[in-house]
């Protein structure tokens, strides 16, 4: 009875979900657990969200956005983790994996005990003609992040078009202003950033064009104009945009084809299937990151949203669970924030038009209010919007933009979501007060205030 | 049965709490309601928050600090506004209130049907000779910060003496560094800030010590020093500090000598006993500010915490009763947070040693992280402290220390408290990152996921 069995861990993806993954079940399964964890590209363990301050120069290099060297893994954890090796088959009867090592170009099977498929996103891509000429650029891998640094050093371009206002698009656009390019930006909804409402989405579109972006709303793309193999223009169903440089920040989609291929469950967002501990229904299948879809705790609904965040807590949660421990993923809020133009944007839990689809009928307040009390140095005006549930006054979904200071209170809305409070709860809460960090009342219990009131009035 | 009584409503103070009641009072009775403020003072409606940043120089004149000037009250809003004005007798049983008007030296008494008292907090002077010496001053009221303001331009002091390391004593403290003082600060702990344990706390020490404030901790102040009635030094049981300004910082109690003398009911704590709804066991009479005390909602215990965020809610709930509405106050969580020195200092709930005079038994963490990714500028440390009880995970208290950007995800917590979540439930929880705002676990993250496993382990 006391022999010791070893098993074998398989990781599929070498990046945030994977890595957790194999770290918290190599800190569990010390003596019977092999890991090894296959990287189809030349990085793992990196920060994929750091790629447009990388870009925009506040980043000293590449290295630092690595948040743990392969060498680390291997010596410090015992995880093989195997980079340019790209898993291109998952046998679920027979337990094995068949690679590709893009060095050797070799190709080998690799059994599994268990497995962990942490394949990430695929970022959509026009399928047009000249999508892939040169100049047109992804930005999801840190290789698609030293491409476009290496065409921005060599041939100096200075036209450069965005296609997609999602935050990395914007962040993109932002980062190409301050190395000195002219930015245009196609997105094809009337306002960037399809995460906010239209009210509050709208002052992003203005800080865009403050710092000299020229949006192109309402417009798709019809055609990659390239000459000599070489992007040169983009053309729109709204007019022809010159580029010597298109980068294409368009959202992405789960990247699940490798485990539909092997007969593991997708749902309906394209995400693999999993349960609270992020197990497939397939036996000895895990399944971690933006890879999988979850569950969406305000609208009840499958959601898939690539985020690290998640993926990191998602794959710690397959590790522990994977280690012996017990761990469940409870899902997500569509929590987000973002710094762009100098303002700081952050939503939490549904839109008025998601909360519409999920079947709700809202009230919305937006209130205008100081990051800090009014007389104190820097304080800057800031916008909240709360989006409650008609009668029962639940809040369902906030949104904010501002200055400094402003955005990290979408931390504090996520809770009062989580925590299914009303906006009658929520004026009685007690926030921080002090001079440099808010008004007396905090824009969160103005907004909450002013929810309150509405629905009182309405009810 | 349609004609209109109108009822008289005397406010007692014109600070936060009371000219909240009154607003409200107001927005909801505009006929039939006569309302009438007394305040003793020469100012009304400022934040006395604010005074540290007027003494330091960052606001440009006490003007700044007053909300609404007296003639707003009276023209837009009705309400009799009277300053220097002061209650010296309430008489229940003849609803009448006693008031002295300074200005003319007359008295006269006030029939009310209504009485709100918000009558603030006295703060605590040491029962010592010399204690009211020239150079010694109070820093409660715009005119104490005038006074001190005046004292500072005129007689250029030197060398100033602090009495007392809590929130303001410390805000004092920097703002005469920054005068280009000397400052010494006295308290009989060992440490400042008592409502941080040790280990939080000895970090502002340093950082006092770091801007070189002269630090005189497990000192009593035994003899103020005079010479021809102005302060020479200050004399403790630890040594004598010479002085020519004296600030008092030690904290304050409630004002509520003039409601126990009327016979209205005065709790352990000093304070006013109110109901929810701020009514106090007496017909027609309400309470609300630092003059009443509440309930705090981890310890389940009466407290009385001074505090502008909740004075204003407490008044306004107060007006929103009284003029006909429903509305109340829930308690406190005794969140607070302050900029001291360039750090960020944030608490809620309770300490650990507030925790087991409460009958916890608890589990502690302390996690050190930065405010943002590590990669991306301006990326500080910062620590976070949780306090859990044992064996349930529940989170009883937390505590921040750190650079721009830490504190305010004291608010964050405070709602996971408010919410009785366990360390384990908010390590899932859907807080907001992208690199300008907090590492992929964001600090609150890494402290829960500690908590948890301690708890985990010991369970």
């Amino acid at each position: 009875m006391a022999d010791i069995h070893t098993e074998q861990l398989v990781v599929i993806g070498g990046d945030a979900a994977g890595l957790a993954a194999a770290s918290q079940a190599r800190k569990r399964r010390v003596a019977d657990l092999e890991v090894i964890a296959f990287e189809k590209g030349e990085f793992a363990s990196y920060s994929a969200c750091g790629i447009p301050y990388l870009i925009a120069g506040d980043v000293a290099g590449p290295d630092r956005l690595i948040a743990r060297q392969p060498a680390v893994f291997r010596d410090q954890q015992a995880i093989d983790l195997r980079l340019r090796s790209e898993v291109t088959a998952i046998d679920i009867a027979a337990r094995t994996v068949s690679v590709r090592d893009w060095a050797t170009g070799d190709s080998y099977v690799q059994p599994y005990d268990q497995l962990v498929i942490a394949t990430g996103a695929v970022p959509a891509r026009p399928p047009l003609p000249g999508a892939d000429a040169a100049g047109v650029h992804g930005i999801q891998t840190l290789t698609d992040a030293m491409d476009l640094e290496g065409r921005l050093a060599q041939e100096k371009p200075k036209h450069a078009v965005i296609v997609g206002g999602g935050y990395i698009g914007l962040e993109m656009a932002e980062a190409l202003i301050r190395r000195g390019l002219q930015v245009a930006l196609v997105d094809a909804r009337p306002q960037p950033m399809r995460t906010l409402d239209p009210d509050m989405g709208t002052l992003v579109a203005d800080a865009l064009r403050g710092i000299g972006v020229d949006l192109h709303l309402d417009a798709r793309v019809t055609a990659f104009i390239t000459s000599d193999g070489h992007i040169e223009a983009l053309q729109t169903d709204n007019g022809t945009i010159p580029a010597d440089l298109v980068v294409l920040g368009m959202g992405n989609r789960p990247n699940s084809a490798l485990a539909a291929a092997a007969g593991i469950p997708v749902g309906p967002t394209g995400g693999i299937v999993t349960d609270r501990r992020m197990r497939t229904p397939v036996d000895g299948v895990w399944a971690a990151g933006d890879a999988v879809e979850t569950f969406h705790l305000v609208s009840g609904r499958p959601v898939a949203i690539a985020l690290g965040t998640h993926a990191n807590k998602q794959g710690r949660v397959a590790g522990i669970n994977l280690g012996g421990g017990y761990a469940t993923f409870p899902g997500v809020l569509g929590t987000a924030v973002s710094k762009i133009c100098g303002y700081e944007i952050a939503r939490t839990g549904l839109t008025e038009a998601e909360a519409a689809t999920a079947g709700f009928a809202t009230e919305s307040v937006i209130v205008e209010s100081t990051t800090r009390a009014g007389y104190y140095p820097d304080a800057s005006s800031m916008k909240t919007k709360l989006i409650a549930e008609r009668r029962t006054g639940r809040l369902l979904g906030a949104q904010i933009i501002g200055r400094e200071g402003a955005a990290k209170r979408i931390d504090g809305l996520a809770i009062a979501l989580w925590n299914r409070m009303t906006v009658e709860d929520m004026t009685g809460l007690d926030l921080s007060y002090a001079p440099p960090f808010s008004p007396v009342w905090d824009p969160v219990l103005i907004a909450a205030r002013k929810a309150a009131e509405l629905i009182e009035g309405r009810s």
